[in-house]
């Protein structure tokens, strides 16, 4: 009796694992992982419409909102404490020390503040302004950066493009500086003595502005002079400008292919290994070597 | 006598075969094709042009789009009885079963829809209000999409980018949050209190226009801490939103250089295999195996 | 003494020849030509600076102007003289013959209008609206696209891109007509009756602003659902739209890259061909077989 | 004694001359030019804060720049100073004459209007408007061009890029012309007379910030006919202008990439030619044949 249930409660951990740690998988996303980034998701789109004051101000989305907020915080405890729950399964984290030290890593503690600030707040019936709150809830994109391969491919791209990247940005700092100061001197020490152009660091709000042909329309140059100044900086500046998303759009799909390429073979390798070693139906648990003492 | 008569009909009937059935022409499209994708773009720029106030309210301009449209619902009307009445040369849709068949496809049902609605409407002399007729005219659009590889291309080249795709737009959007977000303390909750920064989902719009480089202009930050940020968000972000755009364009150049190789191939291909079938001069009826009972 | 005349002068003829006529090198541009070029931008240069207000109304530029267009006036009618005196060098437009089918060449004819209208114009006294008249200055373009050759591999590059580009092309609009549609619909139709979305040409009017970015500000949606929209559109559509701009620019840079290396190796063989025919120091004249009858 | 304090002097002036001298390091930039460059840095930042009335005006911020003025001046005087005493290592500059054509090089005329003219100014007490001498301050970009490759690679790209970035130019001005000119004619000279197309110079304002995509939105086509044209203009001109800057940023990613490949190699070999030629430990001075005399 005690053997079998142990076997169902084994059986069920196993199957827990497998939902719940992203390395257990070899490709794609469990559902419960699924669960867990809609939530997330929706936490965000939730924070947006929480500060948008013509929702805010009416009674019944007051409710919508603190009832999703309660629900969100429920279920991000609840997960956080069968992760921990479940990680023993993996050797490295069996036992009371090998929790607590599962429960110092990075995305450990980045779950955990996903929803104890709240949780805390809600508990002890605080007045705290919820704003401040609010932006910890940002703290949430790191418990999706696991299973969302494109954060992590952001920081790999940036690396990647590195010095070029570097010498592309200085480039187009030290262009906005130029352009900016020439017009500072046309257009506000000058002409018609815009304030728009009163100062260099105004200017330079132009100038970016121009250079990255945002134009918002806010600010532009009047005098002939300006016009023609300013007509030269963006035929000529742009491309230099637009050089360091250049570099690193480049070096983000070179990223993406190799990436692409060597999971792809990875996988391959993983199935081909597999099948041979476990002719017999074997399946080993991935993540740990087979072996399970907890 | 009759012999004759039908050896005439069958003659007239395969060259309207191969004039409004697309599979039936190796390469290119028919003058009666071209004709209808002619008129299918005229009732876009009159469906266009009947939604101007300064000309729908002029009874010149009134009898112009009403005779246009009765025009446009008959030529229609008689283009797919044609349709249905030239499918039976094809062995599969040969006989009132296969007519039935051949009415149910997909594009048959667009072909119905182009002229039906306005025809039943006209008929009845109802009145609808027509702004919802209008709108159904946009089906017009699957008429021609069988004729203009752009339409197929594109979702071609939308499912070729596929996950690198969805990774730049993760990013892309990724990125339009959190610059709300920044924004929206900044500019909303501290500084001037903009209106237009008062909620996330306000800075969103802002940080859209800005990241794309539209700029309308209706949005932008006052104070320096903002334009600081947006300058930092605008020089490095330009390259992140224009990630999906950039992925896209280029699986959809790839795609149309594969696809103008292949056709090549094809094409051939086709009078290469037609050349040897057929030397004794007996044109084969492309689209079916040669020979027609119906 | 008649002949060593005969000599100078056709030693003068040859020299001038080498200098007009543009086949008459194998690379570069001759001084007489740059003239020619430098003439036709300064000719642009004041067509624009007449049209100022703030310099038209003042005496001083209008005699700056007048005197400059008799002196542009004069110059290409001389270089016209000169030209059509030349070509008799040329064995094809040798004689009376020869010449008058040297006239009616399209480079020719734009050589005369260049100058024509005006000329009589000028010597009549006329007081013709010169408004009309400038306008056909614009026809000097055609006199400096024969070396200028940005101007032929325009085209050039246009053809080359083909079907690819008129695919993108089609692409590109049917996304404009269907946003301004679906914009027509939620901002012009409904939301806050926007005048600015009152009709679909009015809506294509802000699909081209904000699908190209350029983003003027005059049009811009006002309902939180018109925004939504129009964030989406503006995501997915920039690079549809930025389709056709990308396809050429590719075409061309290739079209460029292919004709700089065949005209170097055009050079190379040139100069190779030259070496091996003319060992004894007989220089031919190029564009002629050598041998002159005139 | 002597030979002793001498030893330490050349080692400290040794040391100071790999500290000071950009070419005595084979990568990297050494902590003192650094601490150069960053000093630049800062300069034109409080160049920038400066102008700014919001800051200048108060008397708190007016010591600040007094002083850090002060501070700047005084030590590129230092460095000057250090520079040309620590020049005469390299035997082309040792002794006065060498010295004296060490102080007329290039970037040591900039060394020296990097600080001297203000020092003048300071001396003196002079009541000279600042202004003129903020623009000096320019000068000191060259200071920084030495240590900082990306502004050699600029000179570098647009030489590479060469005639194709010619051509490109030219035809984006001439489409940049051609299409001020027909606006001007649509929506200055016809249309509703507007002030911003009322001159072919005024429209070119409009054609640069409509084709680069800047789009202020100070002017627009308000006629359909003029709003027709600027669609056309912008949906196929935007590619046009474009390819300025896209060929110079090819040009300059090949340049980089060129470049940081011969670097690599360069140190490669420098390293591996050190290691064979001083097995013994003795470090040549680079940049000098190993013998010092001065």
């Amino acid at each position: 009796m005690v053997v079998q249930q142990l076997m169902v409660q084994k059986g069920l951990r196993y199957r827990m694992y497998q939902e719940l740690v992203p390395e257990a998988r070899l490709r794609g996303i469990s559902v419960a992982n699924m669960l867990v980034v809609t939530l997330v998701l929706l936490s965000f789109l939730f924070l947006a419409l929480e500060t948008e004051p013509a929702l805010n101000s009416q009674p019944h989305w007051q409710a919508v909102f603190r009832v999703f907020n309660i629900f969100v915080v429920a279920a991000f405890a609840v997960e956080y404490l069968l992760r921990v729950f479940i990680a023993g399964l993996d050797p490295q984290y069996a036992g009371i020390g090998g929790r607590l030290k599962y429960m110092t890593r990075f995305y450990s503690i980045a779950d955990l503040l996903a929803f104890l600030p709240e949780l805390v707040v809600m508990a002890l019936g605080l007045g705290v302004p919820l704003i401040a709150l609010r932006v910890l809830r940002l703290f949430r994109l790191i418990k999706i950066a696991r299973f969302v391969p494109a954060f992590d491919i952001f920081g790999a791209a940036v690396k990647r493009a590195g010095s070029q990247l570097l010498t592309a940005l200085a480039m187009a700092l030290m262009l906005v500086y130029v352009s900016a100061v020439a017009l500072y001197f046309i257009e506000g020490v000058g002409g018609e003595h815009q304030e728009s152009f009163a100062s260099i660091p105004r200017a330079i709000w132009w100038a970016i502005a121009t250079l990255t042909t945002v134009g918002y329309g806010d600010v532009y140059p009047v005098t002939p002079l300006g016009r023609m100044f300013a007509s030269v900086i963006a035929v000529a500046g742009i491309g230099v400008v637009a050089l360091p998303a250049g570099v690193f759009a480049s070096a983000f799909s070179d990223e993406l292919r190799e990436r692409q390429e060597a999971k792809q073979d990875a996988v391959a390798h993983a199935y081909t290994a597999q099948a041979e070693r476990t002719p017999e139906g074997t399946v080993p648990l991935p993540g740990t070597s087979g072996n399970l003492e907890d």
